[in-house]
């Protein structure tokens, strides 16, 4: 597991566009307490509401990683970012990220980071020592997150279940399997990035045994309904093991994402597909919720349209971002005990 | 795509286990023509009934290619082994392996490699120029072999498919996923060793569009049914788009090979679960037969059974091993025309 040091200086480099700024956008929502400055190259770049510093300023602030808020399609870095990430480490922070290319194959920084005896935190790197999937049964508990797409709340509805059963007292743990989702929980495994005889393998290791009323909540990845990366969601949901699943949808979409051609399934059709798969390494797993993007429709139709889903599944149907994810706690606590 | 140029020298080294033999052992059986000679480094070593020849008698009758015919667990080799693998390059031979170990990571190998001339050949390295999968619909037919569990007759089925269907006139390729059916095909793409983000793009590369009467028959991975490789063999499912399935079986096999905790699914459950999954990139598609492995079983209670599948499933059920995959063949032109 990756150990990225709080507090943070999010670089944003010269990047306008606020859909290439989602890892930094996503550590503001989730860490704002680790997120002590921004650094931005020109003026154009947006403002996420942070202190302008310098690295000189960050490390006077106690800040000790510089992270990579940026997530360009290609994933790659300008040779003027590299010459301040080799200040970075100068200056005594960690440097850290989240991109294709990856830090530590860089030769200046890699000597930087030797000499200065800073570390270089390359996200997208699975561990080293994976294992072929086991299915052998854990300890704890386990709700994975699921989808009728991608970029349909996955990652958020987790956090947030996490936030709600941790005020709630539960003991509970995020488990990150993409890059944002990694950097915002300061570990987790990459699972998009793990040889594909080792998914299952490495989200074992990613919810670990753990006490008996624990709970990981687990970032999810693509669908088992998407063309190209249903075997990534598979291997996920094997490895899981989970006891619950939230299916997560975006009231919106009409066809998977990109690919004009694939309608998206329906809430029922995911349900059931994801359960059947999931009793493999689980029989017990039961559906809790649904949760549903609905920044689409307007206040009065928002409401109908959740009611609707939830009366007709028999389960709660949440947007998280309009009403909180309550519902999804209250369902588990009913089902598993509080 | 790999190009391994025949014929083969079959290289068996001191390996006296016949299951650690299998990659030689398939060769000789499928690609006879082109397996002109055998090298063993002791007279333990199992004989597969080719001529035993050093290097230099390899080179004088004609044969191009060192070939590797190992599968131990693991995968490596002996440092004496090394040598002999570069005096076959100085002699003028390719040398070609599936092990985890890579020849182009020898230092020894790669310089004598590139002052001969000669091509080291690893098999379980997936092309660089990988894809996410695009679910877009490829001309020509495909058929794929599934299985209820790993070595279950995947590969044996679709190799005797192929050859039923060339002896009747059709076009027809295997499409080789895994290293054994690579060496046996001399190219393929290793499904197993490619990021899971590019599996299916990786199926989708390895039966590219064709003419509309050819049949690509594809070497299936793995099984939906199996806890640690159920996401190899969706992303393999979904990128093959077939238009046909035939489920591969083994009549004696109660648990998933290696967890004794994992019955096998019932072939009825795997037909099911695979064509609900392949219908996402092929709407059409169908399971034309079941391939089942009755070595277990006596003469008498193998006709029975494989009559009692058939006539319960409403399609053919052979062993390839006794009898042949004629019925399969005659299945598959009644569906789709000859």
């Amino acid at each position: 597991m990756l150990d990225i040091k709080p507090p943070y200086l999010l670089f944003l480099g010269s990047e306008m566009q606020k859909e290439f700024l989602k890892t930094a956008y996503g550590l503001v929502e989730w860490r704002r307490n680790d997120c002590k400055g921004q650094m931005r190259l020109s003026a154009d770049v947006p403002d996420l509401g942070l202190p302008d510093l310098d690295l000189e300023q960050a490390v006077r602030c106690g800040i000790r990683t510089l992270l990579v808020g940026t997530a360009c399609i290609g994933g790659g870095f300008s040779a003027d970012w590299i010459v301040i990430f080799a200040r970075a480490l100068e200056a005594g922070l960690d440097v850290a990220a989240g991109q294709h290319r990856l830090l530590n194959q860089d030769p200046l920084l890699r000597a930087t980071a030797e000499r200065t005896g800073r570390n270089l935190i390359d996200v997208r790197v699975p561990p080293k020592d994976l294992i072929v999937g086991t299915g052998k049964k854990r300890s704890g508990r386990r709700v994975l997150t699921v989808g009728t797409d991608c970029a349909v709340g996955k990652k958020y509805t987790a956090l947030a279940l996490t936030a709600e059963l941790k005020r709630r007292g539960t003991k509970v743990d995020f488990r990150a399997s993409g890059q944002t989702g990694i950097l915002i929980a300061g570990r987790g495994v990459p699972i998009d990035a793990v040889v594909c005889d080792f998914t299952a393998g490495a989200a074992e290791m990613l919810s670990p045994p753990n006490s008996p009323g624990h709970w990981d909540v687990i970032e999810g990845q693509g669908s088992l309904f998407h063309p190209g990366y249903a075997g990534v969601s598979l291997g996920l949901l094997h490895g899981s093991q989970p006891d619950a699943i939230v299916v997560c949808h975006d009231a919106g979409r009409r066809h998977i994402l990109g690919y004009p051609e694939f309608s998206l399934p329906t809430i029922d059709e995911c349900i059931e597909r994801n359960i059947g798969c999931a009793k493999l390494t689980n029989p017990g797993v039961r559906c809790v919720g649904v949760s549903i993007n609905t920044s689409t429709l307007g206040g009065e139709e928002r409401r109908g349209y959740l009611k609707n889903v939830s009366s007709r599944l028999g389960i709660p149907c949440v947007d998280p971002l309009k009403g909180g994810v309550g519902e999804l706690a209250d369902r588990i606590e009913m089902e598993f005990g509080s």
